[in-house]
């Protein structure tokens, strides 16, 4: 085993320490990975608090993050050192059921891998109790079936959220058909929501998004909306009655489905991939326009390959605020409190350094 | 005014009496109809227990029934005094809205007019606190537009049931792209599961039954499925995991929906079709596989002429037992315990002789 250095947490609040994990030596397909960026997603909260699961003490998070690769396995052939890559939710799947056959890793019921906080039994550093840390670290192996490219042209710290945020919404878009004449609307426009905007858009999709406040409606538009709906006016709320194909709500807490529902087109598809807890839906509403309820939990290697391509040649990404790895409690504290456009990225250079 | 004989509720239970009831006069675009046939739907019992709305007094259910033609109004050009006739759940809309223009008057918000039990401002019988009475009656008058030709070679009695319980199917099926290939899984083998089974069956799909009991496994057979699912058998629904594209339920009471949520494969629809009442809906289920929960209301003008062409084309309709008219409170005591297979129709040519 060979060790590197991680921001841990303790077991009982969001608070992360520096420490030093261990990772498994490389596999003949495995790759080593410096990890230059990685992005801080609203589930490492979750995760830290222990909204899924219990918060593990030693949980080590970070599933979106983008870095270069300083060693691969013997049988390796499409990756080299030095390359530039980007890592997502998942690391590992069965490869054989359904779901990794259609391309779709992150629903494998067999064997998916969690990229942190789930066990994997073919690595010793994350079985018997233990589970996979993330890339709150200078240093990940992953096999490189679950490495991708990172496109030519974009930053690579506003790729990271690509890899959970901008998959998280691309899924959903692609399944429903997306493109030039569709309506979408976003709710919540954060690190999810404003991924979701900018690639609703470059797909060629009239994009409204849904908010409380109108203060957003500047950043709207600069994100490629075309406008934004007051969803406590009930006078656009009605207007907007059976306006939109595909509404992504990317809330991060509980709410009513009911005034989100009634926005939709005949056979229109409401996403809830904020939080998808047990929820009251009054299926009436689904009735009337033969609507459909759904949700998406990230992506599969097809549609993040796909996913990438499409950034790269559109050239989006995060719009994000960079902070070096030391400040991740400054930024976990400010992402519960909602002050971040729209997403941080940890910079985890400074994790060469000695420990202060 | 005109009048006809029909039966008619008491306001308190399900019991229905003989009574002479106002008919309008026809309009230049109306029809006469002699109803020939009338169905049985599980949702008169709804009406008529005050599940939907309060239990009106004066109530006559009916809304899939078939008919000859015995007026014209002077606009009609399209229809012809004899002319076989089906009419079923909506009789009238605004025409110009988002819904009637893409061919579903059935989601009208503005004015859609149901068959029965609704109001309808254009009409004097059914307006100022009166409401539309339906088709368990001698008589009907109906706007020619939600009147369809009946199609050659299919029982005028076995053919009304495809008004309600074969359109209810039908659009959903079609909307989620059913065909050869498609798995498709229909809960509650009554009426309407039953044309569920039949039309997917036709559309090329591979059918399952799912049910509680094994002693169904036959008849879902001779409809047209290829096997039967114990509902109730743990081993049989694991085994059945992420199996259907499409599952209609049209159970009529209350249920969990985690079950069968689990049975659908990846984007696959579940279309609860009996009870569109509130419901908690475990969204991590609809997460894991991006499925989609949805619902669906009978249909509208473009998808009834659609699917009675495909049924007379494929010589299919409801498997009916018939009874006279005068025994509709027995055919609704019995529906009540679900002892019919697989719908009751009423011949209501014994309206036609004084009352007993």
């Amino acid at each position: 085993m060979r060790t590197t250095t991680a921001w841990q947490g303790t077991g009982n609040s969001t608070e992360l320490k520096r420490a030093t994990i261990e990772r498994r030596e490389l596999r003949d397909d495995d790759l080593a990975v410096r990890v230059d960026y990685c992005g801080v997603c609203h589930s490492d909260l979750h995760a830290l608090h222990g909204l899924v699961g219990k918060p593990a003490a030693g949980m080590v998070p970070g599933h979106e993050f983008t870095g270069t690769v300083t060693e691969v396995g013997s049988a390796v052939t499409d990756f080299a050192v030095g390359d530039k890559v980007a890592v997502g939710t998942i690391i590992d799947s069965c490869g054989e059921c359904d779901m990794c056959r259609a391309g779709q890793e992150n629903y494998c019921a067999v064997s998916r891998v969690l990229t942190y906080g789930g066990p994997d039994p073919r690595d010793e550093t994350a079985r018997d109790g233990n589970v996979t840390k993330g890339g709150y670290s200078r240093e990940y192996i992953v096999r490189s079936t679950f490495a991708y490219p990172l496109p030519e042209g974009i930053d690579a710290a506003a790729a990271a959220p690509l890899m959970c945020a901008g998959i998280t919404v691309w899924e959903p878009l692609r399944a429903a058909g997306v493109g030039p004449g569709s309506k979408v609307a976003v709710v919540g426009l954060g690190g999810v929501g404003h991924m979701g905007v900018k690639l609703a858009a470059a797909l060629g999709a009239d994009v409204t998004v849904l908010s409380r406040t109108a203060d957003k409606a500047d950043d709207a538009r600069a994100l490629g909306a075309s406008g934004l709906l007051l969803t406590n006016d009930d006078a656009q709320l009605a207007e907007a009655s059976g306006r939109f194909d595909v509404i992504l709500d990317t809330v991060s807490a509980p709410h009513d489905l009911a005034p989100l529902l009634q926005l939709l087109a005949l056979d229109g598809t409401l996403y809830v991939l904020g939080v998808p807890l047990p929820t009251e839906v009054p299926l009436m509403l689904l009735t009337m326009g033969r609507r459909k309820l759904s949700s998406s939990g990230t992506g599969g290697r097809r549609g993040t390959a796909e996913m990438l391509a499409f950034a790269g040649e559109h050239g989006i990404a995060a719009d994000v605020e960079v902070l070096p790895s030391t400040r991740v409690n400054d930024a976990l504290d400010r992402l519960e409190r909602g002050d971040v456009r729209y997403r941080f990225v940890l910079d985890m250079a400074d994790l060469d350094a000695p420990a202060a």
